[in-house]
C-alpha cells in the first residue's frame, strides 16, 4: 500500500490555506523544519516575542480581523521602539477548533498590516488548545544603533508620540466603569483594537534619540524602565502630556490613570538631547506623527515624578497593567 | 509622589528570578523591547517555532523539569534537521498562576539542555492563561548549505538516526492501550519525556546529506514531506527500520504503527548519495549516534512505500499525529 506524501490533515490544510504565501525577502519561508534568512551586512537583528491570550489580553469574542491586526501591531511596536525596520514574523496560533470564518478574518487582519509595514511571514505553528497566539518579529537595525532603554542621558528631553489614554479609556467603557459618547467611543475603541505601530518613526529616531520604549504598560511604568536601565530620574510635566481627544470630556478620576498608567496605546516614549529639537520637529513633519516634549531626564534615583501645572508632584494611583494581579 | 522605576510585579519578578541570565553571544538579551543579535558573516539564520499546549502535547500533570527539557528539545530538533548550529532561543510562557516550584523545575530542565547544547535565552514573554509554551529557536548554518526537504535526489539512500517507536509506545502505555514491563517502560518513557535532539549529527550532515527532516509526526508522514517537496517517491524496507528496544516484546499490532507512524521520536531522517556511505559511517562513529540505511529515493509520485521482508508493500493503518483530529 502507498501513503500520501503529504497527509492533508487539518493542520496542514489550514497552514496552506491561510498562512502560506511566497516569500520575497527570506531565503526560505513556511514549509520546512526552519525558515532561513540572511541579515543585511552591517546590521543587527532585533527580535521580540509577544503572546496574546484570550480572556487576558482580549475578550473571547474579539473580532478576528482586528485581533489579527493587533497581534501583529503590538509586536511591530517592539521593533519600532528599537528603531529596527520590520522584516520577518513567525506566528504560533493555538485554536480550540478549526473555524474557517475566524481564520479567514484573522489572516486578513494580519496580512493587511503585514503588507502595509513590509513584514514577511516566514513560519509558525498551528496547535489545538485554548485560543492564544505568540508572534516573534524580526527587524534589521544598523549595528550599534538600536534604541535601547539604557541609553538616556541626564538633560535629555523626554518625548512621546501621538496621544495617550485612548485605549485604556475604551477598556474602561467596555468594562462598564463609565459610558462614553459614541463619537468619543469610536475613536477610543480604534486605539484599543487597531493600534498603529510607530515603525517609520522608530526608524527615523535611530539618528537622534538616546533611548526609547513603546508604551504598552502605561507612560509612568514604561518611562520607569528607561529610568531604571539608564540609572536616571524622569520628571514629567502633566500639562504637557498629549491626551487622547476621547479623554477631554471625562473627569480627572479617569483622565489621569488612563493617560499616565493606561496600557495598550503603543506610542513611543523616547529621550534625546535638547540639540535635537529641530531635527525631531522635522521627523514629526515627515512621518506625520505628532511628537510632544513632556519632561526631562535628570540625575537621580531611577524614579518617575509627574508634576501638576504648579510644579507639585502628583499622586497617580494606578500601576501598570499586571495580568497576574488581574 | 514618586513611582518606582521598575514596578516589581509578579511578571517582572518571575522573569528576573527564573529566566534572566547574562548573555555571552548575543548583543543584548532579556530586558529591552527586543533582543539584538549579530549573525556570523557567511551564515544564514535558521528559525523555527513550536508550541506545546497542556492537554494536547503533554499531560496537565507533566513533570515540570522534563517539560522544560522537552519544550526546548523539540525546537532544537528542527535546527538539527536543517543542520544549523543552535545559537539563541526565545521563550513565551503562558501560566494559569505563578507557581514557584513549577517555574524552578521548568527553568532547571530548560537551562540544563540549553547549556548542554550551547543555546542562549535572549528574550520571551510571560502571560497569564491556560498552560502552554511557544519557543522560537535560532541557528546558524553556512549560506546555501542548510538541509532542506526539497533537496533529495533519485538514487539517494534513506537513513534514520537512533531507533524509532519508543516514544509512541510509551504514550500507548500511558493511555492504557497496553502494559509495558518496567524495564522497557523506563526506556520508552525516557524517549517520550526526555528526547535527545540530534544537533551534533545535523551539523555534521551538512557536508554529506541532500535533504533531512526530524521525525516528529512519524517516519512515513515525515519522509512523505521530503517526497512531496523533492517530487520523488521513497521505498522503505521494513526489516531495515531500527526499532526501539522497547518495541521488541510487543506484537506487530503495536510495533508497526509505533515505528512507522508514531510521533515524538525526534530522530533525523535524511537522504544522501550512495557515495557518502563511508563518510556517514564515520559521522555515526564520531557523533555516537547509530545511523541506519532503510531504503531508497526514486522517481515517482511523491509517496512512501514500506515493503516487508518479501518485498511486498505493507499496509500501515495509522497516519501521523494530528492534534485537530485527536
Amino acid at each position: 500500500m502507498k501513503y500520501p506524501g503529504q497527509p492533508m490533515t487539518p493542520e496542514f490544510d489550514l497552514i496552506a490555506k491561510y498562512f502560506t504565501r511566497p516569500v520575497t525577502r527570506a531565503v526560505l519561508g513556511v514549509g520546512d523544519d526552519c525558515a532561513l534568512i540572511r541579515v543585511v551586512d552591517g546590521c543587527e537583528l532585533a527580535i521580540s516575542t509577544d503572546t496574546l491570550v484570550s480572556g487576558t489580553h482580549f475578550f473571547p469574542d474579539a473580532d478576528a480581523f482586528k485581533l489579527g491586526h493587533k497581534a501583529l501591531a503590538v509586536n511591530l511596536s517592539d521593533l519600532a521602539a528599537m528603531g529596527a525596520a520590520p522584516r520577518y514574523v513567525t506566528l504560533a496560533l493555538t485554536l480550540p477548533a478549526v473555524d474557517d470564518a475566524w481564520l479567514a478574518a484573522f489572516s486578513r487582519g494580519f496580512f493587511k498590516l503585514a503588507d502595509e509595514t513590509g513584514i514577511e511571514l516566514i513560519g509558525g505553528d498551528t496547535t489545538r488548545g485554548p485560543l492564544s497566539m505568540t508572534l516573534t518579529v524580526f527587524g534589521e537595525v544598523p549595528a550599534g544603533k538600536a534604541l535601547r532603554r539604557d541609553g538616556a542621558r541626564a538633560g535629555d528631553d523626554i518625548w512621546v508620540s501621538g496621544s495617550l489614554g485612548g485605549a485604556a479609556l475604551a477598556l474602561k467603557h467596555l468594562q462598564g466603569a463609565l459610558t462614553l459618547e459614541p463619537v468619543f467611543l469610536e475613536r477610543a475603541l480604534e486605539r484599543l483594537n487597531l493600534p498603529v505601530p510607530r515603525n517609520a518613526l522608530g526608524g527615523a529616531l535611530v539618528a537622534v534619540a538616546h533611548s526609547a520604549i513603546d508604551i504598552s504598560d502605561g507612560l509612568v511604568a514604561d518611562l520607569g524602565h528607561i529610568c531604571e536601565r539608564s540609572r536616571l530620574a524622569a520628571v514629567v510635566e502633566w500639562p504637557s502630556v498629549p491626551l487622547s481627544p476621547a479623554l477631554l470630556p471625562v473627569g480627572p478620576v479617569f483622565r489621569l490613570p488612563c493617560a499616565l498608567a493606561g496600557g495598550d496605546d503603543y506610542e513611543l516614549c523616547f529621550t534625546a538631547s535638547e540639540n535635537e529639537r529641530m531635527a525631531i520637529d522635522v521627523i514629526a513633519a515627515t512621518t506625520g506623527v505628532a511628537l510632544t516634549r513632556i519632561g526631562k531626564m535628570q540625575a537621580g534615583d531611577s524614579q518617575v515624578t509627574v508634576r501638576d501645572k504648579d510644579g507639585v508632584p502628583m499622586n497617580i494611583p494606578v500601576a501598570g497593567f499586571d495580568q497576574f494581579l488581574a
